[in-house]
């Protein structure tokens, strides 16, 4: 079955699949004839009918009689873009906390299939290489690492090399600016609390990530909303009207591919906030931990990259591409630096150097670039197959956005459906979901879903969507 | 040198020596008449004899002609105990942070002698053995803590052996009461949060650990301090008289060779401070970090052994006695249990599993306690080598209070004495020491300082206790 010439047809079906994905093709386009693309790609006509078949069996495409091929709707209606809703936003507290609990709980148990996680699976990581470099390690360098407290700031090498990495973002930032922290939510942790104190108002994009509710919570702060598009983000008209018309300790935002929406700001519309938060002088902390999971043909902007003041306190982590367990993030907290060092200090002395010693090292060798590469394609695969299987499985009026990157898909279903009662009775079948509940400190998204697209397709993951779906036919 | 006659004068002297580190022998006192040992003992005066010499040329006796063997004082004049100053305590807003910050970067350089820090040298570590321990894990087994987040309550297998640690103090814990951290602060920062809210006021001991103000202050909480005796730590009437006149929220306390005193609580005192905090519901945040170092025959008790109520928050780790640079602590939070763990989860999710991963292999085999009681040996021979050049070398008005346990030595200056500038000079000299000043919210420490004695003793560390004499006595 390797052979050159069938190898060829399921390169075109590869090629065409990804333009279906990356919106190049859009849902109900016709694709191009078969005797266009033989003269176009200098492939026979039996090569390229034989990657539409391919694409067919994919659930791809679909044949019409006498007409050609079209690119498969993921519904038979096609999916509309859910809306956000005109709300008032104004502060509020928090209480998140205790269903939070039930739920995370919930999810450290073995033998669920974890569709309510945002994690992506073993096969995926380059697991092998990482515990090479470990077994490698001189063991003078272990004991350096065990004997010494770390710097509060990191380890050096790890700082050179994220140093490099956001080069590539479009920041020219230097390792003095950097400080490694125990994976990308306690430097939010850090940035939060160095930026605001208890009773101060922290603006978020809502649907929102639960975590930094909860921990909004925690740090006795309020919280104000603006809902997001899912595609665009937060607009910035909405943007500005909210902090004119409200004391705005902080913002607090996912800069790409936000957690639970998917939605990418546009670089102009980044600007545009970061100029008008500039103008009345509030810090963004940028939680930017999906950036480099970007399904395009380019990494999305970062909000660092076009802070001229240092007012953008950017944080992220290896935990969602490379290796959660090792707990490994670092934030860039611009001109806050010293106080969220000294908060570092106070809370933690310094970070494992060995962990992060191992991150470096793999990075260092140009290991982590290849990866990624690898890895994108894959959760874009993986995000597509969910995609096509939520449609396949729940009710007609479900609504998702195909996302840009990251891993997972959010799903808004009708409004009847409480989605605590999805929860509850797929955890009784050994599936979990995240709620759309806990992802806001209003009832807005009750009806809504996150699933986790970071697993390796599988007939299991297939099976749970029915599952799921069969759940919510139940609940209409 | 090692044949069994010579062993038996140097074991002999060993054997006095620790008689007087533990105050059997207390200084001035005379030693047994050489014929005294030798009939008490059954070995030669000449074995005899050779101790009281090899004794002497350690520092510890001196021969006066025709009278026999005294224990050396650790002064001209025996030094007399610190005895806490009777003042008012009342809560107060800490602002001891921009000074720490500073000298907390400074102990971070390489080239430092630092008798400024809390942390044993390499050489008194078994780093070896962690490091063989790291390079042996198969490598499934690392993949697995590579690729996922561990239990936010953190490694069964290191719990367990927690749990059977705990036992060993009298505590009956089992794995489900236990959380792990990232080193003790972060269990102290966990526990600070779960009990107290901004604004509430904290009991401590003091002089108190640095790292308590600055997290006090971080959390925008305040602090009251009740002076504690360098050998008895806080005096329950004096606990009783400030729980009774102030409304305290929390204490958070060293129960054993406090940091920077080393002083230790009876049994009785603790009982009857833990009775006074229950009566008036007030909870314990109990940090044990230096309990395993005692030098005397036993571990000291812990409040949590005489906690019936779930109202002490035991906190401690492996920084002190193992390997600081793996980060890993440990919490028994009694009731708060709950807020404890959500707390862990929404700042930092869980910790790097591997690393918790080695130490419960290393405390599996029973090497850690093994390694315990030679360190506990090493660190006792240290600080008393340290008490005695402090006593060569600093002026005569000197005080210090020879530790039960721990590895530092609170040594009280003359009035005059501003131990900043020490701190400045010092480190001009390449040398760090912990200034007193920032181990209160008041100035009341102004004239002393904290000296490490976990650094394996050397002739540059005496060079470096002279130069710190000669400091001060220019200072004078």
């Amino acid at each position: 079955m390797s052979s050159p010439i069938n190898f060829r047809y399921v390169a075109l079906a590869d090629e065409i699949q990804n333009n279906i994905l990356k919106g190049i093709f859009t849902p109900g386009e016709k694709l191009p004839s078969l005797r266009k693309l033989h003269n176009q790609l200098g492939l026979s006509v039996s090569t390229v009918h034989q990657a539409y078949i391919e694409l067919e069996k994919r659930g791809r495409v679909e044949a019409k009689e006498k007409s050609g091929f079209y690119v498969k709707a993921l519904n038979k209606n096609p999916l509309s873009k859910p809306v956000p809703e005109k709300v008032v936003t104004k502060p509020c507290r928090v209480v998140v906390n205790d269903l939070a609990e039930t739920i995370i709980t919930d999810l450290q148990c073995d033998d669920i299939l974890q569709l309510g996680a945002a994690i992506a699976s073993k096969e995926l990581m380059p697991l092998k290489q990482l515990s090479r470099i470990m077994k490698s390690m001189p063991a003078d360098t272990l004991q350096d690492h065990f004997s010494n407290y770390d710097l509060c700031a990191g380890n050096l090498a790890l700082r050179e090399e994220l140093s490099k990495k956001m080069l590539g973002n479009a920041c020219s930032i230097s390792t003095q600016d950097i400080i490694t922290t125990n994976g990308c939510l306690e430097a939010v942790t850090l940035c939060l609390r160095a930026v605001a104190n208890p009773g101060d108002t922290i603006l978020v994009e809502s649907p929102v990530f639960h975590c930094f509710l909860q921990l909004i919570e925690d740090l006795n702060l309020y919280v104000i909303e603006i809902p997001g598009c899912p595609e665009e983000g937060i607009d910035p008209k909405a943007f500005e009207k909210t902090i004119s018309s409200n004391k705005i300790k902080a913002c607090l935002l996912n800069s790409n591919f936000q957690n639970p929406l998917g939605s990418v700001m546009s670089k102009e519309n980044k600007a545009a906030i970061i100029h008008m938060a500039q103008k009345y002088n509030i810090p963004i902390i940028e939680d930017d931990i999906y950036g480099d999971l970007f399904f395009g043909d380019k990494r999305p902007t970062t909000f660092k990259s076009l802070d001229k003041k240092g007012m953008v306190l950017y944080c992220s982590s290896f935990s969602k591409a490379l290796a959660p367990g090792l707990r490994t993030g670092w934030t860039v907290p611009g001109i806050f630096k010293n106080t969220v060092i000294r908060m570092k200090l106070n809370t933690a002395i310094s970070t494992p150097g060995i962990n992060q010693a191992v991150v470096a090292r793999f990075v260092k060798t140009g290991a982590f670039d290849r990866h990624l590469r690898q890895l994108r394609n894959k959760l874009k695969n993986q995000a597509s197959a969910m995609a096509i299987a939520v449609s396949k499985y729940f009710p007609s009026d479900t609504q998702i956005t195909f996302p840009k990157g990251g891993m997972f898909i959010w799903i808004v279903l009708n409004k009847k459906i409480d989605s605590m009662e999805i929860y509850q009775r797929a955890y009784q079948k050994k599936i979990s979901i995240l709620p759309g509940t806990i992802c806001s400190s209003t009832d807005r998204y009750k009806n809504c879903l996150r699933i986790n697209c970071g697993i390796k397709w599988s007939q299991r993951l297939e099976d749970g969507i029915k599952t799921i779906g069969q759940i919510i036919k139940n609940l209409l």
